[in-house]
């Protein structure tokens, strides 16, 4: 049965929403960049779930047609006013640095102040998130109420930052499987105070992650690999240090946004039809979720990295709110208050089908394929004609039909529009009963 | 010309509701089921149209994964009151009895006697028609208003049945065609005083049969095929039986429900896309009469068996409202007032233009396909230029410009949107005139 | 860049509609038909803005299924009444004549004379066109209000016409270019006082051809051949005269009616699915201009020969008003207040983008494709992350993401729904940057 080696922690995943919430609070005011440590300490809370393997990739390493950048940290940045006063304050929020700014100690007037100074004019509230990393400046984010309440005059700027030669920082963890075939679960690290776009990321994978870690029963069909990297320059240094071992992934998802309230947004593979889109699109069709689905488009998160030419990996994107496309995104707005226990509950759910589903995701071949086999003297029939049929009888029809070995389960719960759950269930009962033999991972369909 | 072989009968198909309404109500009494001498007098009459062959199979017989059951036959059945009075009698209705039942004599009270009655509460005037072929019980089937008028206390029952070794019994009848290739058209016999399920399908089937069969002119192209058994075990015994001989078979339909009221139902093979899907999905579209498409699922008739993995034989199911979703199926509402000759008609007639595209689509050649011949030197074509075009005639440039040898004339008409009728006129007056020449069967496209 | 050698022609072509609108003009009164002197005066018009070769195939000629009619002339033509005034008369309108009417002078009852005479009873103002090429016969056609006005009575009729052994004349002109790769630009010169069917075809084609031919910088990929010839038999003519010649056209359009306010119609070709169908529905697409795309069907213009059995040529044919689907369409409405600059000017636009689009639509290889190269050091990328993506950037991203060598631009701007124009910017930029190379055309797709 599909659920036979199904982990209590798997199972309570609905349950899982409040554990999620409270990691994700824990991490939200660590500020994090694509180096430093900020990433190593989100890195080390993480660790409490999964072992993880850190690594660090010198300043100055070429990655691909990139280089390592030099490493950043920050203790404390701030514009006092005339009077000494703190106007705007990195100790109160994280984001009214411009992430990466060089460091500056100097006064000057709100004139020549103003190029530095980032604020959102149509959503006057908020503090905006801005990076500077490869064009060496600085510079302070706000709202632009704060803005427009500071007077003309003198400000002091004070930015306590490090810009050195160091390491970039990235964590992996794996499951192994029965196979090396892998599924790939990336999520970027490298937001400081932003919690919907990733700290819901990182909190599902690693709760995923430790979950089918601690699984009993026989080895799960394909290896799992969890990546902690951050976006864009450190998937793109974990593809350059793992050029050939990629080759091995045979679907992945990048994760972000799986916290807020909006209706899941699928942004399928390059491919399109890959088995990874195919899977997602059956999980959240079955799922009672309002969802969509989405083409794929070379911008958005590391599955930019992960689709292009030379790679080609069949890695999608999994989010609730579609980036840049709600308010909140990438402004201050994005805190805890954006992202609840049981939005992050329901995405824990859906991940954990879609990955069960490619477990699970085989082809049989009927063992009695000649007109349909006598279910009744069975007793997977009922007994009595003339009613309508059942859904789980009509999953064991369903089955029985298409298992010619070349049709996997997922090509036969399509077909009849059916969740996974239950043409896998009525699999199981046909095997158990000696009518259905798995068709070797591999071998060519008949 | 399609018509040149075009027996009177199959012109007089319009003509013919009555006929078939007749036949429909003679079988409508005779209490049939899996097995026993109701099939064998139904074949009995159906000998009166076509010479039908009837096979005997006994008892005890593997056939595929099923064993051939003992034959059931049975004189009378009742349930007595008290006073002696019948309150369900088999001689009023033969639903009453649940098929197959054992025989059984005895007196219980109501409260004994209600596990072995079927009733159906939301329709209470009705009496629902049930079945217990595999399991060996008795029982009878009643209106819930029968069964509300019957007094707590004590009542007589008894069912006059044999359940004993004897044999399973269908009729086949075959018209020769030119080749050996076949078109397979397969109607259930074992459901007792149900009209629309399936005595519409029998008597059209029996009708087609005589009329292909009386055809004068040269041989078709297909051997048509009449099979005529019980469902599902007489399916698989036909199967078991011809195993070797149905991969003659490039075409099916199982024909039921043809007489109510409702839109017309094409349930397509499991390929999706099978001549016979696209013949009949093109028959439908011009006939003019209201019509859906339904894909198809391993539940319903005996479509089930013939596209099973094993045997994989292109064969769709047609049907006026579909089974199980009108409220008169499998029960006594399904009585002659439910059908009516003019539906039985049209039926026949979809299924005559059907069998008719089947045999004449071929796939030609343009003898003159550098640019368009010029038929107006051929009378093919008005002689006055400027005004719009005739229907023929833009059916002689569809087949002209498609008749490259990959195309058929379903094809052809598919792509033109235009009847079959008009694409198959036009090709013969093409042909007349020396501009087309059939690609021979088989024949490998150009 | 796409632009470097667009000649200042080709920028200039929205301000060219006045310029179209007086050839058209000019070339109105001229009486053509399928052969005679009023297709060599035509040409000879166009010759003033292309050095058109000009083709004479004498009456009698073989042409695939068809023979080169006699040559028809005519110098005048009228009907008279009883008092000798003219009351039908061919200087007034050409197409009161049937063209191609045999000379003919006499008396005759208006009950003799109706059979000669067609009008348009439903439209009653108007004169319609009509032809008799291949049945040798005579009469006039004139408005319904006109034949009312006529009474009984005796009228003489004169056509001074000559239908004798002559020539059929086509004139051709050809834009060499860097491969013998052609694309075919194709419009019929027959009919005689009619404006927007076919003058604006003509004059359009005859501009492009001017346009291209004074391009300077290297020569484009495609030679582009022009042809001017009567409908039908003219297109008949010059493929039977250039048989073997034509397998090297890789694309085509017939074009007619392109001066009318209707939508942008362009009918596809037999293919679907051609290069030409998918630039002229890209193009349009990003137009911004309101326009259809229907499937081709064999009857319109010239198309119909192209795309014959033996030929498959894929052209297809880009018109406004749908031939026979407005009311002006083939009667003396169509005259120049039918027409105007500014639709003549934009689908003038509409041809350019198509022919620069097929030009332009090569296949890259992306010479960085592991991972997106980094576009920033390069300059091609904003520098300030956290905002969101403009349109060249993205197009940037798109064309390296699908430059695996399999993909063409024109691919890419379909799945990216960017104009081409776009893409090919894009394409040109990264070339510039040595991170794309073309692929050379006919390789093998990676």
């Amino acid at each position: 049965m599909a659920d036979s080696n199904d982990p209590a922690a798997l199972s309570s995943a609905r349950d899982s929403g409040q554990e999620l919430y409270t990691l994700v609070n824990e991490l939200y005011p660590i500020c994090r960049s694509i180096t430093g440590d900020g990433v190593r300490q989100t890195l080390g809370i993480l660790s409490r779930y999964i072992p993880l393997t850190v690594h660090e990739v010198p300043t100055g390493t070429p990655v691909l047609d990139w280089t390592v950048p030099k490493e950043w940290n920050i203790r404390d940045a701030w514009i006092a006013d005339a009077s000494g006063k703190r106007v705007v304050d990195f100790r109160a929020l994280n984001l009214h640095v411009l992430n990466y700014s060089i460091p500056v100690r100097k006064k000057l007037s709100l004139t020549e102040l103003r190029p530095h100074l980032f604020t959102l004019p149509n959503q006057p509230e908020l503090v905006p998130y801005r990076t500077s990393y490869w064009n060496e400046t600085w510079g302070f984010c706000l709202s632009q109420r704060q803005l427009d309440a500071m007077p003309e005059g003198d400000y002091e700027v004070c930015i306590d930052s490090t810009l050195e030669p160091g390491s970039l920082t990235y964590g992996e963890f794996v499951v192994p499987g029965a196979t090396d075939e892998e599924i790939l679960i990336s999520a970027h690290t490298c937001h400081p105070s932003l919690c919907d776009d990733n700290l819901t990321g990182l909190a599902i994978s690693a709760w995923l992650a430790r979950a089918f870690a601690s699984s009993s029963g026989p080895a799960r069909r394909y290896t799992l690999r969890f990546l902690y990297a951050p976006g864009t320059v450190g998937a793109i240094t974990w593809l350059a240090q793992n050029r050939d071992g990629v080759s091995r992934i045979r679907h992945g998802l990048t994760l972000t946004c799986l916290g807020d309230s909006h209706p899941f947004t699928f942004k399928k593979t390059v491919f399109g039809t890959a088995e990874i889109d195919r899977a997602v699109a059956c999980v959240l069709k079955h799922s009672g979720l309002p969802h969509q689905t989405i083409d794929f488009f070379p911008y958005g998160y590391d599955e930019r990295q992960y689709n292009s030419p030379g790679f080609r990996l069949p890695v999608g994107s999994l989010m609730r709110g579609r980036h840049g496309m709600f308010p909140e995104y990438h402004t201050s707005a994005d805190n805890p208050s954006l992202v609840s226990p049981e939005r992050m509950a329901e995405s824990l759910c859906v991940l954990r089908d879609v990955i069960e589903l490619l477990h699970g995701n085989t082809a049989y071949l009927n063992l009695a394929p000649w007109g349909e086999p006598q279910l009744g003297k069975r007793g997977l029939y009922q007994a009595l004609g003339g009613t309508n049929i059942a859904d789980l009888q009509l999953a064991l029809l369903w089955v029985l039909n298409l298992s010619d070995g070349s049709h996997t389960l997922l090509d036969i719960a399509e077909r009849a529009s059916m969740s996974f759950r239950s043409i896998r269930a009525a699999a199981d009962m046909l095997q158990q009963h000696e009518l259905l033999s798995p068709v070797p991972s591999g071998a060519t369909p008949l």
